[in-house]
């Protein structure tokens, strides 16, 4: 056990005190881990707009003060009680939503919605006892979707944590906690399009390139990527996406364009916006008689989904996914490997990297829409 | 070779000669079939719902004097030029939509929507000289469907005949030409349910019990009938239907009702009535993570599927079927043999049973919602 065990951690986390204002860098201090609990010393962490979004708490109950972040690398540091799972030193993958193993859901092949340990953006305190393991001063600190990932230590439950490869470099592999597998798995997972197919990914931010990476590595003949903004398609050529369709180009919807560069529909369509209209438009993309779409972004909670049965009853699916339908605990490590193999490529999603006492830049970048991953890199 | 080969036959058929006025038995003259096509000698014909829709022609362009029918069984009188995949004296199954088997969707794995012979219910002709084979003293009648099978001969394209095997009782097996494999296909193919689950059918007409007949076949533990005519309860239990809801019932929509007697939904729906709100309420009683709803019912033309997004996104999956994804002529003849095996029952679909002389009582029994299925004995 490391000499830290059972006792409290004072260490720096970036603390958000008010909504849309700069995370302040603070001294913290980090309870130990409490039973089926796990405490991380993480090395790296990026950002994802779930983070800022949540922070932006534009539409959601605020929840503050507060510590963000949701992707990162890091290490046990102890582990609480009952936990057999993981030991002090295993290099883990803190994960928003976890896999508690004993649920409906997780008995499910299909499912990786867990009961237990589902997302839950609303909650900022562990599910042992309803409090929060972080605390300045006395005054609680909220946590964030069970992972609390922009201090140097933190506090999640044991189902919330992927155990992987000890080899796979942390400041790469921490972006497979959240968005890029997200993407990925919806494409491989979900949409599986077989060798040689034509895929539409909607949406060509780290989510939809990493929907992309999916469709390159099935070995999809064609790529079409939709996006509102034509400077996207640059960099997305590196993500294998050989044709590109900026909706704003065309007179006639864009499921219409890609009906007819592709003779009636692609074969699968990935949606990584979350916008209502590209959600119908990459349904209606699709093939007739063996289409399918994946829907991966988020929509406003008003949003309608509209299309005409005939749509369907054409033989078109239309599937939603979560975390790229993958398991957290006992899907993350294969991710892993497929970037060890180097069937994955992960370096050039991070287009960005910022010590830990610059995390605001990353927020900044982000804003800007100005790169796909900054890395914060906790020791610096 | 049959004696009639290469002549014009002159035969029975029920002519529709204005919409919604009653058939009227006729003797027409039947041409020999040109390339690529059989001249069937009809035994048995069944009434579906979709020869009354258009023969009472609401809301389609209207197409008379016309032979309708499109559920039958018989047997290949005599064939045209280039046929290879059918004699005389064969066993055949009619069917609507057609297989060419060298379009892209024939040689799809998933799709059965041929490009060649899909089903064209405007086309009153046949596809190779764009003319009709029946006539009366010379004034063409249009044919239906490719099949028209209130005829005691009827010429159709060799791909929209299936060969089935010769000891197949064709008064029983008839009724899987069209409505009786569209809903058990619906479920088998399609839905998919695993030994042991829950699935609910919306509507308990002769598909949805056919959907029905396809959980019982595959296992399911619960199969849950919705329909708002609780007369049909009673007979529904000789298919499988284990439980049963009238959303009249109910003051809360039934797809909560539903989710409440399943823990959170069913593991798989199939909507067979074509009512949008059914749609919509199939799709959102499945169980999130996994559920799976079909939709087979044909809609109006002005109706939009509408649901939250997040529906989907909670991995559910929604899907369309057309013909019960059976491709006509590959597929067909395993379906006989389901029935030949004692696997599937089909005797429980016939309710009524009528000479052809008497075709139109077919109809009265249909018009009243009296039955499932009234064969047609052509030689009486």
């Amino acid at each position: 056990m490391s000499s830290t065990a059972g006792q409290v951690i004072r260490c720096r986390a970036a603390v958000a005190w008010e909504a849309g204002k700069p995370l302040v860098l603070e001294e913290v201090e980090v309870a130990p881990p409490q039973a089926m609990e796990v405490r991380l010393k993480i090395l790296f962490t990026s950002l994802c707009h779930t983070d800022v979004y949540f922070w932006e708490a534009k539409g959601q109950t605020p929840l503050f003060p507060r510590i963000f972040g949701h992707e990162a690398g890091g290490i046990v540091e102890s582990v609480g009680e009952g936990v057999t799972d993981l030991k002090p030193g295993d290099h883990v993958l803190p994960v928003f939503t976890g896999e508690c193993k004993e649920c409906r859901h997780c008995k499910s092949e299909e499912s990786n919605m867990c009961d237990l340990l589902r997302i839950n953006t609303d909650r900022g305190v562990m599910l042992n006892d309803g409090k929060s393991r972080f605390s300045i001063r006395g005054q609680p600190i909220y946590h964030f979707v069970g992972t609390s990932t922009f201090s140097e230590y933190t506090v999640a439950h044991v189902g919330s944590v992927a155990k992987i490869n000890p080899a796979a470099p942390l400041d790469k592999v921490c972006v497979l906690s959240c968005g890029i597998s997200t993407g990925l798995g919806a494409t491989l997972n979900v949409a599986k399009p077989k060798k040689g197919s034509t895929v539409a990914i909607f949406g060509l931010g780290a989510v939809g390139l990493a929907a992309a990476e999916g469709a390159r590595i099935a070995g999809a003949s064609r790529i079409i990527g939709v996006d509102l903004n034509s400077k996207r398609f640059d960099e997305a050529k590196k993500f294998g996406i050989t044709e590109f369709v900026n909706p704003k180009d065309h007179e006639k919807p864009v499921q219409e364009v890609i009906a007819e560069m592709t003779g009636g529909g692609v074969d699968r369509s990935v949606e990584c916006t979350g916008n209502i209209n590209a959600m119908i438009s990459a349904f209606e993309c699709v093939h007739d008689g063996w289409g399918v779409a994946v829907l991966v972004g988020v929509p406003n909670k008003d949003d309608a989904f509209k299309t005409h049965p005939v749509n369907l009853l054409n033989e078109r699916t239309l599937k939603g996914t979560f975390f790229g339908n993958y398991k957290p605990r006992s899907d993350l490590p294969s991710v892993v490997e497929k970037y060890m193999n180097k069937e994955l490529e992960l370096e050039k999603f991070i287009t960005h990297s910022v010590p830990f006492s610059e995390i605001n830049k990353a927020f900044e970048y982000m804003l800007q829409g100005d790169g796909l991953r900054c890395i914060i890199r906790m020791d610096a």
